[in-house]
């Protein structure tokens, strides 16, 4: 099974276990609309490639750490596109959940899929229960209001922003726990898996910032300019065109730089390069080069 | 040491380990602002009297069961006075937190409560891994889409209530996580235990019903009549005074008759009547009669 069928998969047997005849029915089609069709899935893409790296000896744990880290993200960006955060209008170029379902449904959306990434580590860790305390430990830092993707959005709302807090909770957290959760999945320490995962998320904000700025937002699926619309911090608008690109180089070079030893090393990198290759769309790679 | 004093440290120990130097200021504040000053405590109470009941042999264990439980209810509470539901200015005798910090503060305060609260699990049972997955299990269930709190919300936002589940879901729920994880913190099966809880929430959900039409608002802390002006099911103009209240002695007394053999069977018997004997003001008790 490829690895694109395999997330797809997991991802759908999530969310049916959780649509029981109890379940609100409306609800219930809001957290789908949310989850699928998915964006490019890279944090999960990116779980598993660690996970296959270190062996990926119990391939229902490492499917359930992936699919957590996707809930988690999908959930965030519900909540992230409400009125009184972005009100962005579309996402994944459809309407946002907000859009299509209303707030009620949008705010529960997020809720509920908070609560089911954790469930889904609780569920799959049954076989290795020594692995599952690492597994939440990594999610919840790595979601809330210390060191996560919660915090990093507070940013937004606080008087004076922290930019390097800002920037490693928001984007970077979430590549975090998908390179940490996928080692903890195959029975590997989390903490050196870390870093690789900081710098593909920082990698990543940079081509976000370009994109916010250059692409077309047709086929972004969002809305674009909104970092100036809501005078966030843009990598593209502080260091130019070359300077952001080179910056996004010099953190893909770092990153791969980073993995730790582990059986299937080489073919991590490979699979990095080629994930990372799409952060930018063609026309916009080829601008930028 | 007291319950009370017992609940409040471990809820303060749970935020402190939060509040790092790197979380947004103003969030941290929020979350303080919606956990503290608490309302009654009843589930974290029902908790640690069912933990100790069977033995409260790993009481840090207890302490994060009955913690988690508080969390996930105070972030449901943010969430639910939310002007997209009940657009409540008022919750615990203050301003409710989105009228205090703002909306976007509101919602990530939810998140956080939601993820801190399966954090909390994860770190206390460290000393005893196996029973980890109970307690995230239970959480996950009676918080989630399918069976929980979440779904419980949701239903107010469906064209057609279906009015056995909402009650279930809406509280029954976490009054049964309570009881489940108080069970599962001190080494006990968590299912005979579920009963229990949600007798004692359906209690409380007709008390509650009670005082949304007769309470003086100053007094209960939050606005009353809210179940008529949004068009929800109440006991009280369902059943009449006399039989509201003879339907909540009724729960009490199947909620008792049904707790499973234990070692602290019979204090768990009076802690019960005790704490229910709150769920009406004096005033309303005498009244109801």
């Amino acid at each position: 099974m490829d690895v694109t069928q395999r997330i797809e998969q997991a991802l759908e047997a999530a969310l049916k276990r959780a649509e029981v005849p109890e379940s609100p029915p409306k609800l219930a089609a809001a957290i789908r609309y949310a989850v699928f069709p998915g964006g490019a899935r890279i944090r999960p893409r990116l779980c598993l490639a660690v996970a296959q790296a270190c062996g990926d000896d119990q391939p229902q744990i490492s499917d359930a750490a992936a699919v957590a880290i996707e809930l988690m993200h999908c959930g965030s960006l519900v909540h992230d596109d409400l009125p009184a955060f972005d009100n962005a209008a579309t996402r994944r170029g459809k309407p946002s959940v907000h859009a299509a379902h209303g707030q009620c449904e949008a705010i529960l959306v997020g809720d509920a899929l908070i609560v089911q990434a954790f469930e889904v580590l609780a569920v799959a860790a049954l076989a290795r229960p020594e692995r599952l305390s690492g597994l939440i430990l990594n999610l919840s830092r790595f979601s809330g209001m210390s060191h996560g993707i919660i915090a990093g959005q507070a940013w937004e709302c606080e008087p004076a922003i922290a930019l390097d807090a800002y920037h490693r909770q928001k984007t970077g957290s979430l590549f975090a726990a998908a390179t940490a959760s996928g080692a903890i999945a195959a029975g590997y320490e989390p903490q050196p898996w870390v870093i690789l995962g900081e710098r593909i998320g920082e990698a990543y904000q940079v081509a976000d910032d370009i994109q916010d700025m250059l692409a077309d937002p047709e086929a972004w699926g969002k809305p674009c300019g909104q970092d100036a619309r809501l005078g966030r911090p843009n990598a593209l608008r502080e260091l130019g065109l070359d300077g952001a690109v080179a910056r996004l180089k010099d953190l893909l070079k770092n990153a791969i730089d980073s993995i730790p030893a582990c059986p299937g090393a080489a073919e991590l990198r490979n699979t990095i390069l080629a994930q990372s290759s799409r952060f930018l769309p063609e026309e916009l790679a080829r601008r930028a080069a």
